[in-house]
């Protein structure tokens, strides 16, 4: 194992975290918070950790294998959530370290899940670390890194290792010949989206701090908020412009790349944006009549819009309590959970791609016991999919289902919350989407967990926005044992 | 497709249906019950349904797809469901049709979810052919006939064909050279346990006509039982042979076969058996702990051994309410009835050789990702499992959670249950268990269900107890275009 490159990575990553920080030490500065000292300390801390593992890993050899590539996702993810929980901590605003943990991780991998009881009661410069999280975490910090740092110097191999175990869905689509080009082109997509949508909030007369931390919450697909009741108490407006910007950032970001080169075709035939934008608009019609006793009509259909798409991209804003909502609604959203966006995307969840697969194999697998001579193949996108693919989805979804069950019982322990309020919380974190139901729907939070519960949801939190992998490899012992 | 066939089959279920119905027409007649004449109606009406198909179907060619094989399945039980269905109609004990479906094919397919408030209400004739049906369902009907019948005429991939649609598990263990002597053993085997479970009963003053119901639902691993609070108000005698019979009849019936034959080695080395086992003793030592509380130490125990052995087998039987248990206990129990039984048992649920191939693969992929280089193959008793039955066991594991999904959407539709009650049933029908947790635990029922509900749970529990795949390909279209 190259332990070397690995410090070397873990050392980029917490040196970019530290950078990050930087806004949010400003806005405390400027607004003379008492909070701008956990930043400067923190930061402190991160350089003094993260400059000897440059200096040791600095001369390195070049090899890399996929094991490394694995162990230094998961290794990073988990110092930057530790580095990142630090602001949260020193200025005792979270005062256990697990909740702060939490919040962090919680930020990072675009869950939303929170401890807080009233996000209001935090400082500003906290809750603008809070929100950024979600940005950071939303399309990756190793995808920030390459698209600015020549990482591994041209080694092809290599940095796709990382896109790989970083990035989410089935497959990474290579858009440039360069990895480094990839990276770039997604992150200025991304910036654009989050600028776009910051300027439509503020047409929406919404004031300028809740903008930004709100669009870091949509475009990242996260779902903190600034507000104790997450987009309640905004406009009508706000939360329309908020339910277009959640769906645009569900989509596979490879498609807005495709229409700026004006390759419209290929977008609109795409089978999984289609699954994606067909689930959103049969969903939001069936919750309307479901729930059209509770609201206007034109209400009812801006909430089902809202909750449709805050729940399908994982992000977890709310703009009424959809816990008192008929069960139908309710299981609807639950299933909804389980698919989330689609792949290369910000969101979360099993992916729209995945579901296409497994749906898909799903009906060749039942004609072909009915022809077992006629060989048949799945198609998506007018392509024939290879078979180790479909076997991978298959494997991937009975993992994550195991882990589902595995997390479930864990949970459990020691708290006594109904099995609904246990299940759809591991359901939540698992799929990076904030709410569940019951004890921890959409006006409730997740403080009342003990610590071992809430470090079993820290596991799903990561798990699920770093695709179970890295995460498993790094708790597997044969990982450590050099060959 | 074989119509002729097809309906010879169907004629010949339906016939073997009518002679089961014939010993509770003997009781309804001695007790002068007038339940006794809608067991002659329903002879009636299920001979005159039969006589013409076999007619029909009686000289055709052997030509027998594997198609045809999962159509007669699938079909064969839901037709045997509605005649089954018939003595409780007419008698007008259960006064809707769908309610009486609901309630037969709960019982063939072994699951025990009632609609009945209280059974207890019910002739004895009705009562004994309710707990009946527990026991033709749990070893199979065409098990039976195939024991009983030489069908096909010697041609063994045909009735191979059949067994597969209808045995439980990923592989059908051949014991014999000829599948007639296999089914002749299985069947050997069920009654033998069954006559041996009444004679434990009748020794701790069980009545007679307790004993043989009981002995059907706890054989069958189906969960009728005749009284109001299922096994609670028996002894504690009586609460412990039950659990005993549960958990052997959870094993997989060849393992009595080896036994017979002093093959102790293989038995003692089944990994599966293992696992099985292993997994009765872990739950039920945490799950008494984790209720120490509620009870005394001898009593947390049994109840947890009892409970435990009543899911993991999915037979469904209670001693006490554990919808009030300590949600940590719950959540194990909900997972032991995901994991279910042994296959080749009368037991449903995913069955625990599938649980093995799922980790042992998810095992293996992870430390192929380590070393993508070095070929590693799963290994289950001693032999290699072949990369066929892995790919196959995680798409079956794939289209059971779908299924599981979409069942639980639309069962939501039309009622306000809560999602725990409204998944639980799910899951509960789907595995072939019987009650669920809060609306529809122990202590209830699944009658405030409406009839698109209860459609969707009878789906669920055919497509549970013929594991899926001839209850899809009766609804495929492709199914009924000939070729």
């Amino acid at each position: 194992m190259n332990y070397k490159m690995i410090g070397k990575f873990t050392s980029l990553i917490l040196m970019a975290e530290a950078l990050f920080m930087i806004p949010a030490l400003i806005i405390g500065l400027c607004l003379g918070e008492k909070s701008a000292i956990s930043f400067l300390i923190s930061i402190g801390i991160i350089f003094a950790v993260a400059v000897p593992l440059w200096l040791i890993g600095r001369k390195t050899d070049r090899r890399f294998s996929a094991r490394d590539g694995f162990i230094c996702v998961g290794l990073g993810w988990f110092m930057m959530s530790l580095g990142g929980a630090l602001p949260f901590f020193i200025s005792e605003e979270i005062p256990h370290f697990v909740d702060a943990l939490f919040e962090t991780v919680s930020g990072f991998t675009t869950t939303g899940s929170s401890i807080l009881p009233n996000p209001e009661l935090l400082s500003r410069s906290i809750l603008y670390w809070r929100s950024f999280t979600h940005w950071i975490g939303g399309m990756g910090v190793l995808v920030f890194l390459l698209a600015i740092v020549p990482l591994g110097g041209g080694n092809q191999g290599f940095t796709m290792h990382l896109l790989r175990a970083e990035s989410p869905g089935p497959e990474v689509g290579k858009l440039m010949p360069k990895m480094r080009q990839t990276a770039a082109v997604l992150y200025s997509v991304y910036i654009t989206i989050t600028i776009l949508d910051i300027v439509f909030l503020l047409f929406g007369k919404m004031p300028l701090f809740d903008a930004v931390c709100t669009a870091f919450g949509t475009v990242g697909t996260g779902g903190f908020g600034v507000k104790i009741d997450s987009l309640a108490s905004y406009s009508p407006y706000i939360q329309t412009v908020t339910t277009v910007f959640m769906t645009l950032c569900g989509v596979n970001f490879s498609c807005y790349y495709l229409l700026l080169l004006r390759n419209f075709t290929s977008v609109l035939k795409d089978e999984e944006l289609r699954l994606y934008l067909g689930l959103i608009i049969g969903s939001t019609a069936l919750i309307a009549i479901n729930i059209r006793h509770l609201f206007p009509w034109n209400e009812a259909i801006r909430h089902a819009a809202f909750q449709v798409s805050s729940i399908i991209t994982t992000t977890g804003f709310a703009t009424t309590d959809f816990d008192l909502w008929p069960s139908l609604s309710k299981a609807i959203l639950f299933a909804l959970m389980i698919v989330g966006a689609c792949a290369g995307s910000t969101g979360g969840g099993l992916k729209c791609a995945r579901a296409l697969l497994l749906f898909k194999g799903l009906k060749r697998n039942v004609s072909q016991m009915l022809r077992p001579n006629k060989i048949k193949t799945v198609r998506v996108n007018e392509r024939t999919v290879d078979e180790k693919i479909l076997a991978n989805t298959n494997a991937y979804f009975a993992t994550y289902i195991l882990i589902l069950i595995i997390s479930f019982v864990l949970v459990s322990i020691g708290n006594d919350f109904s099995t609904g309020t246990n299940f759809s919380a591991v359901v939540s974190c698992f799929n990076n989407i904030g709410p569940g139901f019951e004890a921890v729907g959409p006006t409730c939070n997740f403080a009342s967990y003990g610590v071992f519960s809430k470090c079993v949801l820290i596991f799903d939190m990561l798990a699920g926005r770093l695709e179970i992998f890295p995460l498993i490899i790094l708790f597997s012992p044969k990982a450590w044992t050099s060959k």
